[in-house]
């Protein structure tokens, strides 16, 4: 039985605490926010301990990991005293917006060798996954395009917008740079993107860009098309498509249900799911059994923290693209 | 090239005389209707001649067969004289509405030994036989239970349905009973339905069934539904599933268009092709391909007198079986 | 928070005591079966207590409910009980299968006024349950024709089969008799079937029919048909398809994963979820939520007593008329 | 009735020759071909007269049009004899290779006023008409992303790659930049692509670009995507995807039958049509056909020279991005 320490009590923190109270090998033992009443309200839920203060849940030798899912510009120092305190951790991703403090964060983390896991959860999505392994068992042959669609049925709030311009490559499509890196088992070396401002002022006040069109050049020569936007009305889009030389894989879209209903306007399916902690319900569930695995296991997580890095070295890369209007080159 | 006579004007007749214009090797010389405007209307389209009497046609000794799509009760005379007169003889389905008339005519086929085919298009349509040829090919092994669902748009004129009661054996659903005999390559021993009428009197003003429900069974064990409508106001659907011990087929519907519309409410996509004149374009082609090769190569069709006498069996025990509300027998 | 019981650690019991274990409002404090170790191994799984003798945990006070899954000829002997004990009741399908014991049973019940639910799953599928949301919205009007194709991916052991003889209406079909009971809120008047042993002898030993086709008529005069099989190699196979005279809703299946695979021999998907603990994961939770609920708001449960006897009811006659080759009346 | 000349007895001629024959309104008269053999056996199977100099068929007053099927760096002098014979023309795409001549061609086709329709077929296709029609009807509101994947099934043979470099662009990918031009009622304002060789150097001895990713952003705003493949093993893969602020249209593929497989390794479909003659049967049907009309009916096409000229404009700079690795700006 693993006890975790749970830092960040807001958005996607609550997702994590009822999966590890589900979690036969897991058990919520601390949850710590700044916002005090927000961390009691989640650990009085799940019968843990609440704190403002996260040396407080470190000191306590019992804790033998860490969630992090904080905003991402406090991850790293949460990481660093985690590490000190040779806590395993399990970060949401990005790990940071800037790759120098990423760099620096490293350097602790391996002066201290513990597990880190970056949450990268559509990698544990049982779709995307069987397309994952089919590739790698062979049966599209050498794979020559990769096109994802990664689309969000709206944009997040004004505040949220705020603090991290260039979200749709920092938060959106930082899914897809480790998705393209993970699925075909290499490494981009240039980058293009265009991206537009297509939600009105009411709705994207800070004309940050709500669509993005990206092409990618991988180092094995394969071509990748990566496509986003914070306006899919029908839902959450999410779609990957692998072609290779012996033929196509598509991970398709999820319903609600699969019921059809015909009349004389046609034949009508159900909108997408609409929310990505629906869609990706299972993906949060089995990143975080693997965590757990890999710490009783005391293996090294499948995805780790030079994964969080090369993700933000590409959106990154994506931005300058964005921004200058030509291709970048990114280091092998 | 052969030269046909074409025998009634109205519905199907146009259909198929534009299909004998499309074909390299036939050619429409006459169109007899007792309706003569509706006979020349239809012949100067296709520079044919027109008549209202049947015998002048016959006694062109160019004419090598007929094509007979007038009213079903008018049938066997046309096909005795046409017979008698050494004229390969194409006839719409059903071939009689009384199975000892069309035993009468049999006989007269028989002495003439001129070529028959009777048009059940069906077996035509390249998707229901590719689903044959699957079944014949051995995919689904041994087959256990065949459903076929058979829904008009809408429910013929009044006159029409009270020329003949139980249309929806005699007219519509004969094409499954013949479909089932040709797909499993076996006979029914019995069978149950049971009718309704769902229309209101406005539409159906003679309260003819609109609304059918069989089982049958085969003579090698396997089971077989039928469920046929005169309203599905989604268009014309026709669908197959034959189920055996290695798996299932399933011949599917058609629609205009692949267009799917993703909205607030859901995807959408097009409602079935309307009219079985569509649906079926390619089955009335091929149909009569098969004829005039089959006439050119001197060789008999593969579908014969005795399948339209069969089907129309099938479909009499079927009105008894409804009327009775018993299960009938069918002869081996 | 419910304490309740668990009769029966075998087959579907395990289920059940995981669905009780996650449930937030209840608590499974008992698990009791004959055979001691196996009651032992679930109840130590999820803290409970195990016994051989149910009269001890229904002397226990705090219990407040009892999940009833043993075999079906074991169940009114332990409803009886469980009933004279004040403890609300949830049982698994069929209660029993014979109307006699049942109806005495119900004598029982009414006696007690225990609240009763009977387990028929699927009413509580989401799909499903959009299916006849649907309907009840008026969306295809009035409903004239339903068809549920409801296969399993293999028969069960010998020797259950040799326990339930006609398994395929009491223990499969049983579940379609109730649900279209449900869908069309209407009662069957009229019921005909065939049967056919399809499996060889060794699958099927005793020659219990494997595949069944059924046709009832409803009061309100709509047709329905079921059919079913124990050998849908390609997985289990839940359909579910409602006519009427605005349109069509159809109830598909369900996969492991959304993967299409374009090759050279054309596009393949998953097989069905082949397990109908798979299939139904999600009704098993919904149904025993709804069980919890309904004791905590001390309000009767949607599905009762009665349901289980219809259910049972149609199944008989079906079995009737499968042997005597007629349709059998149902009373009204 | 119009009497029309062919020039081109190749490829694609006999299509258009089979489309005229079947044509109530058109009539072919002149088969002109240098190979003076194949233009006889064309000629002869339609009843028209064969030819190889152009220069007599333009003669015949009779003929009012002139079909041109003849390789791209031969159309615009046939194009310019016509024009000045008076004869309206239908050409196929490209136009040429080279802007400047096209430029050189406009001048006399200005001068002579004849009617001018360039063979861009898939405008015609009715899926990909009905995507167009919805988004003009405002379906999607304000389209802002665009996605065409335009794949072959297998490269042209090693002559055909060899006269004309960068085919993927100039004979492939034009269809997409006219779609995308017509779908959108905009223009492109810069255009970025990448390009890779996938086959084989046996496949591909030239080393001719067989795969390509393009991104160009309209002068509106939207962003578009075209990726290309000369090697989609499941067939012809044409697949049209268009974004906005309502919703989302996607024109999918085609299969020859609707048949669905069910065993135990999954559920099978057919392979997409394989040849884009299949494909676009109905839209070479349907151009023709607008063509004759426009000519009887004295109006201009729909799609005339410009639009053959502007697809070409953009698909030479597609290949200067491709070949300098930077965006290429297009002039308004």
């Amino acid at each position: 039985m693993i006890d975790l320490c749970l830092v960040g009590a807001g958005f996607i923190g609550p997702v994590h605490a009822a999966n590890l109270a589900a979690h036969p090998g897991a058990r919520l033992k601390w949850v710590i926010d700044l916002n005090l009443p927000a961390a009691k309200a989640l650990a009085d839920k799940h019968g843990a301990r609440a704190g403002g203060d996260l040396a407080e849940a470190l000191a306590d030798p019992a804790v033998r990991a860490v969630i992090v899912c904080t905003p991402p510009r406090t991850h790293t120092p949460i990481i660093e005293a985690a590490a000190r305190a040779g806590k395993a951790i399990f970060c949401e991703k990005p790990i940071d917006l800037d790759v120098a403090r990423v760099d620096a964060c490293a350097e602790v983390l391996m002066a201290t060798k513990v597990p880190f896991f970056v949450g990268f959860n559509r990698r544990f999505d049982p779709t995307h996954r069987a397309l994952h392994d089919a590739i790698r068992a062979g049966e599209i042959g050498r794979a020559e395009m990769l096109i994802l669609s990664s689309r969000d049925p709206e944009i997040s709030p004004p505040d949220y917008v705020a603090a991290m311009p260039y979200g749709i490559f920092y938060d959106t499509m930082i899914h897809d740079f480790d998705m393209l890196r993970w699925l075909l088992g290499d490494e981009p070396v240039e980058i293009y993107a265009r991206t537009a401002c297509m939600l009105d002022a009411k709705e994207n006040p800070h004309r940050d860009p709500d669509t993005a069109m990206v092409v990618l050049r991988m180092a094995k020569g394969a071509l990748v098309h990566v496509n986003s936007s914070f306006r899919a009305v029908y839902g959450y889009d999410q779609r990957i498509e692998a072609f290779g030389e012996k033929g196509m894989l598509i991970s398709g879209n999820q319903q609600p249900t699969t019921v059809e209903r015909y009349g004389k306007d046609g034949i009508r399916r159900d909108p997408l799911l609409h929310f990505f902690i629906d869609r990706y319900a299972e993906s949060y569930k089995r990143e975080l059994d693997e965590f757990v695995q890999a710490i009783e296991a005391r293996t090294a997580p499948t995805i780790g923290f030079d994964d969080g890095r090369r993700a933000l070295m590409i959106a990154e890369a994506g931005v300058h693209s964005a921004k200058s209007g030509s291709p970048v080159a990114l280091p092998a």
